[in-house]
C-alpha cells in the first residue's frame, strides 16, 4: 500500500465507554420486558437465575452450527449433565433464533445479515443486563463463514476490524431520520490472545481486516446472481483493491458485530473460517465433509481459549 | 398532508422492465449453478423437473410458519398427495431457509431482514430461471408481520410502496464501490385485486405505505432496545411524521422485495398482518394464540387469491 495512502480503516480506535449491557434510560420505567425474538420475558423467567453465570457469547449464523457447538462444548469442558437429562433450545419458543447454554458458555444463531443480528445483540445485550452479568467480564464471539481475498479456502481470519463495502469501519443506522455512525472496532490484546491460541492448536490463522457486505452477491461482487451488470475485470479490480487495502476476507455480520460490541463497551471478537478464495472463484462447491471440518475450526479456536480461560486441561 | 409538500413516495413508478428471471450475461457462461443457501444444484436436481409448474412464490421471515402455510395450501387447493407420502422441506440440505412445494405454489422462509432475503431471492429467481417458467406468469408475495401506525392491531396492510427509514423508496446496494439505487415499487392492479379478495373473505385490510428499515428497535424508533438516545417526545414526533406521509406500517424486508420483483419485471405484492400499534407501545405482549390467528391473516386472503387464479371453489 501506498506509504501516502490515507487508509480509514488504520484509525486509532476511539476508546472504548465503560463497559454496559445497555444505554437507554427509558428501561428503567419498564415493569416488564419481552425479549420477543428470543421468546424470553421477565414476567415469566428468571433471567437471574438462568443467566447469571455467562462468560462467554458465542454467536454463528446456522442453527444447526450452534446447537452442534453447545454440544461440542459439553464435552471439551466436561461439563457435568444431570442423569437424563440433554441441552435444549432454550428459545424454542420463536423459531427465529437457537439459544443454548453450557455453564459459562452462550451458544446462539444469528441468522444472516446485519438486521437479523442487530436483533439478536439488543435481546442479548438486555438478557445479560436482567442476569446481573459483569460487563466488563463477559467477552462475545462471532465464529462465522466468510470469502477469502488470497488465502487457502478453510483459514480462518480473526478481525482486526470490520468495514462496509466502502471500506467505512462503521455501521450506519438510520434512526429517528438520521443516519448515525457506530464505529466497529474490535480487541488487539484478545486478537493476539486468540492468535496464539489458534497456533497453539496447528489451526492455520490470520489476522486481518473484513469487509461486510448488505448483500451476499452483486455487494461481494460475485458474478453468479440473478443480477449482475459487471464483468469479471471489474470485479477483480475491486477484489484486488480491497485486498491491497487489508482486507482479509468478506461476510455479512462483522460490522453490527464490531460496532454493538464497541458501543456496550464490551470485548469481542469475530473469527470466521474462509471457504472459498474469491479472486478465484464465486461458487461454493466443496464437499459437504470438507466444509464441515472447515466450520469447525473457529469452534475448536473457541473451544481452547475457554478452556485457558477457565483453567480446565485436557 | 400539505398540498406544496413534494412527496417523493407518490411519484409516479417507472414503467417496468420486460420480466426475466435473471439479467446477467456471466450465466451463460457457467457449467454448473449451486444455489447454495438452497442446497440446490443444476448437477444433482432437475430442476426443470421439479418446479416448471411453479406459479405463485410465496415467502415470509418464519420456518415454521411457511411450513404451516404449506400444508394449509394442501388443505385449501385439495392438493391430493401420494398415499403415504408428505411435504418435506425441499432445501433440508442446508439449514438457512425452508422451502415447501405444493403443486404451482412455493412456500419459503426469508428469515429476517433485507440481507437474508436478498440472497434467497436470487436464488431463487436462478432457480425458476433453470425451471423454464415464465417471468411473465409467476408472481411473487410476501406474508408477513409488521408493527402498524395507527391501526387496529391484526389488520393487513397492502403495500402501495416501500420506503426505507428515510421515507426513500429505493433499496441502496453498495456494488464494486458504488452505490446503486433500485426503485421499490409494487403493483397498483394486482394490490387492488388482492384487496378485492380481503375483502370477500371479511379480513380487515387496508392498502397503504410501508417503511422498512435495517433495524428493529432504533432503526424503528422503539424505546426498548438495549440502546436509546432519544425520548417518548422524540420517538411520537417521528412515527406521527411518517404516519401523516402515508406510512401504514414497519418491517424489515418490503423494500428489498419491491425493489428486487421491479428489477426483475416479476409482479409482486406485500401483504402483513400489524402485531401492535407503534401510536400506542413498542412491546409485543399479545397472547400467543391471538397472534397466531392475526398472522394467518394474510395466508387466509393468499389462499383466496390462488384459488380464485385457479379456479378452485370452496
Amino acid at each position: 500500500m501506498d506509504q501516502n495512502d490515507m487508509d480509514i480503516t488504520n484509525m486509532e480506535p476511539p476508546p472504548s465507554p465503560k463497559p454496559s449491557f445497555v444505554r437507554n434510560a427509558n428501561l428503567a420505567t419498564m415493569k416488564e420486558d419481552y425479549l420477543y425474538h428470543l421468546a424470553l420475558d421477565t414476567e415469566h423467567h428468571d433471567l437471574k437465575d438462568m443467566f447469571k453465570d455467562v462468560r462467554f457469547v458465542c454467536f454463528g449464523g446456522s442453527p444447526s452450527r450452534m446447537k452442534a457447538f453447545a454440544f461440542y462444548m459439553v464435552d471439551e469442558l466436561k461439563y457435568k449433565m444431570v442423569a437424563g437429562q440433554t441441552l435444549e433450545n432454550i428459545s424454542r419458543g420463536s423459531d427465529r433464533y437457537v439459544l443454548y447454554k453450557v455453564g459459562p458458555v452462550l451458544s446462539v444463531s444469528h441468522g444472516m445479515g446485519i438486521p437479523s443480528l442487530s436483533i439478536l445483540i439488543h435481546e442479548i445485550l438486555k438478557l445479560l443486563n436482567h442476569a446481573g452479568c459483569d460487563p466488563g467480564e463477559v467477552i462475545f464471539f462471532r465464529l462465522g463463514t466468510s470469502g477469502g481475498l488470497g488465502l487457502e479456502p478453510g483459514t480462518v481470519v480473526i478481525s482486526e476490524a470490520a468495514v462496509d463495502g466502502l471500506l467505512r469501519p462503521y455501521m450506519e443506522v438510520a434512526i429517528l431520520g438520521l443516519i448515525n455512525q457506530f464505529p466497529a472496532f474490535l480487541c488487539p490484546m484478545l486478537n493476539n490472545e486468540l492468535l496464539d491460541v489458534a497456533k497453539s492448536i496447528g489451526c492455520e490463522t490470520v489476522l486481518g481486516k473484513t469487509m461486510c457486505t448488505y448483500d451476499f452477491y452483486e455487494g461481494q461482487g460475485r458474478l453468479d446472481g440473478a443480477f449482475c451488470d459487471f464483468t469479471e475485470e471489474d470485479k477483480m479490480n475491486f477484489l484486488k483493491r480491497a485486498h491491497g487495502k487489508g482486507i482479509a476476507n468478506i461476510e455479512m455480520e462483522s460490522l453490527c458485530f464490531a460496532a454493538m460490541c464497541h458501543r456496550a463497551g464490551v470485548k469481542s471478537a469475530v473469527l470466521c473460517v474462509t471457504l472459498l478464495d474469491r479472486l478465484k472463484g464465486d461458487q461454493i462447491s466443496t464437499p459437504h465433509d470438507v466444509m464441515e471440518e472447515w466450520q469447525q475450526r473457529p469452534q475448536r479456536i473457541m473451544s481452547a481459549f475457554i478452556k485457558k480461560k477457565l483453567g480446565i486441561s485436557d
